[in-house]
């Protein structure tokens, strides 16, 4: 079944130890319509500028995302410069320059409106809410946010937080979002704010997820149901961990669409299929390695991290 | 199979946002020896001073922890003092003092001489190295050790890693002791070191073991074989993190050690088992719910443990 993603399609100047890169395809809505394309289809909603061209189209051409929703206006697409060079979990930023996602006004195609699922990308909640309400049946909605929003825009995130089947967003942003630095305590904070599953990524750890009272809790569980995790393995190879979390979100959610059933075992997997693809974001620069990734390799990492985790 | 374990037997003054104790017993050798026992017959190798008297043998003796080998001599035991009041996850130390232990000369009892599991704790790197050299005959030697040896006394480190089947360290000290960052390619230059097997422990997000030639290596795999990862649940209720990664090291070896055979399952349970105790060590102050402990609930929590991350 279809997603429709709402979110940033933008240019990252990107500095790591492996090297640096000037000006490659980036933004939260393409590391996640890449990664998602592997499992079903994927229909984009963003704004480019006049430097978002032929090549740049071709990358999501080449993974069959429907990029109708993607409006073209004068100026510059939004620019973002940022480095990894002292740690490699946490990027330092240089440079954000909004340009025309400042007046971002979403528009839906009508070929979009029955699209199951909704993916909402880490941009302004006012945005992210709008985008939900117009778009009221669909069947699971899913949502990312980041520090700046938590912090000075919360009650604008509140709102969309109320209509969030499952929000993903990392420690740190659980933790300051709840107000609450034991994690556990911090999920339950969060989850009490409105979404039904809240998955916390962890990076290199994998990551976690918590229940209030959803279908995709372990069955036979009290009152409160406990989370699941779902290890990734630690890589030699990191290169750029650019887009590794909405990488991560492009698999959890793709994978789950394209599922018959939103069972805990499917969810379980989708866990999975999210810690594999941001494994492979991380491997090169921007979305190289998603550009050239196959399902087969997807298969085998999933493989790989179930064997290698498991008890038995 | 009995374990001999060489290592500190100390007070701690501990002060976290859960609370203060003052001069709790503690040490690593203590926290070893009371996760290990729930698994197998454990013999302590230790020096204390006069503070050291019938309150805190009874809690060694309650386990049936074998104590021949802890000395007592004049003045005071080793005390140390920390926080952990910014941070859970990174003592702060207010004061240590080494008191007796400046002068250990660890003394090996007649009667741990058929010991076939030994454990050297994180003491002076020359001690653990005469401790292995006068127990030439065990089965298996796992260790572990801290930042100040591997950064001030690193050639006696070296010496002792060259004959250890298992080091147990953590993140930090691994990519200090490879000078590297990525924790794939420190962990491939410790493992060349000396250690046929190196457990790197992540906290609360579980712990990796990285395998050289090693019998407890996956089968099937190519020259270099895979890691494997044992994870941990977040916990809600960390009261006191001292002691949690001898913990894990005394249910890993504990659980080894009541193994007939040491086979790739034995040890991947042993990552586990060790998960397991050093979540229950983070439960109270000091060794208070090591004491408290009932080997029931440690089937229960590993029970949990693998259903809470396992995919099937």
């Amino acid at each position: 079944m279809a997603i429709t993603v709402v979110g940033s399609v933008a240019f990252d100047s990107i500095e790591t130890p492996a090297g640096r890169r000037e000006r490659c395809l980036g933004g939260a809505a393409t590391y996640f319509s890449l990664s998602a394309s592997f499992f079903t289809d994927v229909r984009v909603i963003a704004v480019v500028g006049e430097d978002f061209g032929r090549r740049q189209e071709a990358v999501f051409q080449a993974r069959d995302i429907d990029t109708r929703g993607i409006e073209h206006t004068a100026g510059k697409s939004f620019f973002w410069e940022g480095s990894y060079l002292e740690n490699l979990n946490e990027a330092k930023t240089h440079n954000t320059e909004l340009n025309v996602f400042a007046a971002f006004e979403p528009k839906i195609p009508a070929a979009y409106g029955d699209s199951e699922y909704l993916f909402l990308a880490n941009i302004d909640p006012v945005l992210q809410r709008r985008v939900r309400e117009a778009m009221p049946d669909v069947k699971l909605v899913a949502g990312d946010t980041m520090n700046y929003w938590i912090k000075d825009h919360r009650p604008a995130l509140l709102e969309v937080l109320k209509g969030l089947d499952v929000l993903l967003i990392n420690d740190t942003e659980t933790k300051m979002l709840a107000g609450n630095n034991n994690l556990v305590q911090a999920a339950r904070a969060v989850l009490a704010m409105g979404p039904r599953t809240l998955v916390v990524k962890h990076g290199e750890y994998g990551a976690t997820a918590f229940f209030s009272n959803s279908s995709f809790a372990p069955k036979g569980e009290g009152a409160e149901p406990h989370p699941f995790r779902a290890p990734a393995l630690p890589l030699e190879e990191v290169v750029d961990p650019t887009g590794a979390g909405d990488s991560f979100a492009g698999g959890f959610f793709g994978y789950l669409a394209s599922q018959p059933e939103l069972t805990p075992a499917a969810f379980r997997r989708a866990m999975f299929y999210g810690s594999v693809m941001g494994s492979f974001a991380c491997e090169r620069f921007g979305t190289e390695r998603l550009q050239q990734l196959s399902r087969q390799e997807i298969g085998e990492r999933f493989s790989l991290f179930r064997e290698l985790t498991h008890l038995d």
